[in-house]
């Protein structure tokens, strides 16, 4: 596949300096061979592959002219506003998942669950887009492509046909949206979303901003569903707001609740919503991981999609400082978001896949603290950037 | 002074472009002279010096090794550890002081308002560190003291007696903390601070972190002695997040309260701490301000000092995307801190400073969202640094 590559004086998510082995592609024990390619990594910090589990690469505005945000405060104005841009600013979802996809590849990200849109006005022609992506971009990063009903998908008809036509074209998992708050019923939309991951074997990824008690009713339907249809490790809750908003005793029967059926839960750290209790739901043994969500889009006008970026997110809406925790941060950006999106082969142990990011930071905490730019990110043992400068024949691919 | 300068295509704080000319130090109106320099600012943005209102340069570990926090999570944990690591790690007020201000020069913050500790430990070195930097940087930014009483003043005998002293050796403003948790005597506090502001005829900046109906109160009595002592203008709070934690009625009351006195508010717009009304307190016409807080010290790990991502902070704490909003978040850190802090001469009027900085951005909001590095920095007329990169004869300054 790949040259045999060393690389030298390298800590593994901080840990003691080693010299690590890529044969094949995949981590293996140090042999006799000459290496073709040798890296000191002078004790920098070695991460497995950053990743980024959950955004929107269809809508991002990255690289195009300024969108001048006139969008009223709800989250309706805001699906509105996003429908009006896609129709007018011809936001082109091969062209932009592409572009995010090549900007964050300098970070390291090499994983990243997308949700991309899908509805009566435009299709499935977003998740076209972002599989041509998929393809193009498949030897640089790994995509995964949630069908999501951002407009509604009940109250919208035809959206759950659909949906189920993006999971025919190569969707990856079955997204969902608020059951209550936007869909009106929540039982008929669990139900309908559910059913569509059984038809097609496929898990289920859930926006819930339903806040305290809405959101807590729509985690239970979700926590009995999954329980009733055997399907422990193949759900993700995104954003669960509520978590953060519920009496101490409830929200820990909750969260031991979702922890049992292994359903993950994504949390960008966003500090205008609730934060989420990530000691809490660290001790119950809960997945989490985290993501950008939108970047430079019309819902938000920042982001530049740095999973080691959003770890300081994290612990800064949680008023973290100590080492301990901004350890832990980096490790839902990391190992977290590995095991709630599924991936194998994810880590440093023999025969897992030759990926990493080398960080130059003393502690993995200085790492979240200051996320130093200057990184080598190395996927299968090929080199796509160094010193945080992208290799010369990836300049030109988005 | 300096050489007349002209600025072509600059657009003030986002407006039209126009040509901008410093003589002697200063905006004039374009003469006949020729320019000895010209810079093509090519439709960028102008801002004027962006204003840290809030950071404690005495305290800050830039450049040194890593501290590894393992400090608890109350105030108390973080002040013990804090004059602990003053102690042991050897933190030169003077060294770091300077650091800090030549890194975020190239930022474009050419005004800093600094709280500087003074305790029984320490006396007033960390003051007369910070003063040795004040006049050895004071041709290229302005630096305001606070003497701070972070250890607490009434529960340390002695304390009182060292900030009189801090301000006969130089300081600029009277500080103030928690008169209610740390200080225990509301009364006694604020009284003693503000009879110390009276007699040396300098101005009042009070930390204070008490939540709610505490909070509330110690603002009431901030209340009372400004209007007692017709100190309009002269007081600002830092902090006051119980502004965000009132209902509704009371909050308006203690703003309209707060602006009618001409107390300023800095806010940091802290993601885990309350937030505070940004929208509210503007339409009030509470002068507001902001600030870094302390950057990569024992309190927080993180932080650059960059006053044009603190707007963005500030937004993305208050949920505010659109571009209206991010324009205001832009005039908080740039017109609200220099009114705050009492600049004169601030701005792009003849006759006002010849100060700016140059950002590469279509809006203020796009500025905000992306804070572009390559900034061009002028003060005076002079330049100090150019595309984010510090003039040559600046590098070994600190």
């Amino acid at each position: 596949m790949t040259a045999d590559i060393l690389i030298r004086n390298a800590r593994p998510f901080g840990g003691a300096p080693v010299d690590l082995v890529i044969r094949d592609g995949r981590f293996a024990v140090p042999g006799a061979n000459r290496p073709t390619l040798e890296i000191d990594a002078g004790g920098q910090i070695a991460l497995p592959g950053l990743v980024e589990a959950h955004t929107h690469l269809d809508k991002t505005l990255v690289g195009m002219d300024w969108f001048e945000n006139r969008v009223g405060p709800t989250r309706n104005d805001r699906i509105l506003a996003d429908r009006k841009a896609k129709r007018e600013l011809g936001i082109d979802a091969r062209r932009q998942s592409a572009r995010q996809a090549m900007q964050t590849l300098k970070y390291g990200v090499l994983h990243i669950r997308s949700h991309v849109d899908v509805d009566t006005e435009i299709g499935i022609a977003n998740i076209e887009g972002v599989i041509a992506t998929r393809e193009a971009l498949r030897d640089l990063v790994d995509i995964q492509i949630v069908a999501f009903p951002q407009s509604g998908m009940l109250p919208r008809a035809g959206t759950l046909e659909l949906m189920d036509d993006a999971m025919r074209a190569g969707a990856d998992i079955v997204g969902g949206i608020d059951p209550a708050s936007i869909e009106r019923d929540p039982v008929r939309h669990l139900d309908a979303i559910f059913a569509l991951s059984q038809r097609h074997g496929k898990p289920l990824d859930i926006h819930l901003h339903e806040l305290a008690d809405l959101g807590a009713f729509c985690l239970e339907l979700i926590v009995e569903r999954t329980r009733a249809l055997s399907m422990q490790g193949r759900v993700t809750v995104s954003h669960g707001y509520c978590l953060g908003m519920l009496e101490p005793n409830r929200q820990r029967a909750l969260i031991e609740a979702l922890a049992a059926e292994r359903i993950a839960v994504m949390t960008v750290g966003s500090p205008s919503a609730p934060a989420l209790p990530l000691r809490l739901m660290r001790e119950c043994g809960l997945i989490v991981c985290s993501g950008s969500d939108g970047i430079q889009g019309t819902w938000e006008p920042w982001g530049n999609g740095d999973m080691l970026e959003r770890a300081k997110y994290l612990a800064q809406r949680n008023g973290m400082t100590n080492d301990a925790d901004l350890t832990e941060t980096a490790r839902i950006c990391t190992f977290g978001g590995a095991e709630a999106i599924g991936l194998d082969g994810y880590g440093f142990t023999e025969g897992d896949f030759g990926d990493l990011v080398l960080v130059p930071a003393q502690t993995l905490a200085q790492a979240v603290a200051l996320t130093p730019q200057a990184r080598t990110v190395i996927r299968r043992g090929r080199v796509l950037a160094r010193d945080g400068i992208l290799s010369g024949d990836l300049l030109h691919v988005a």
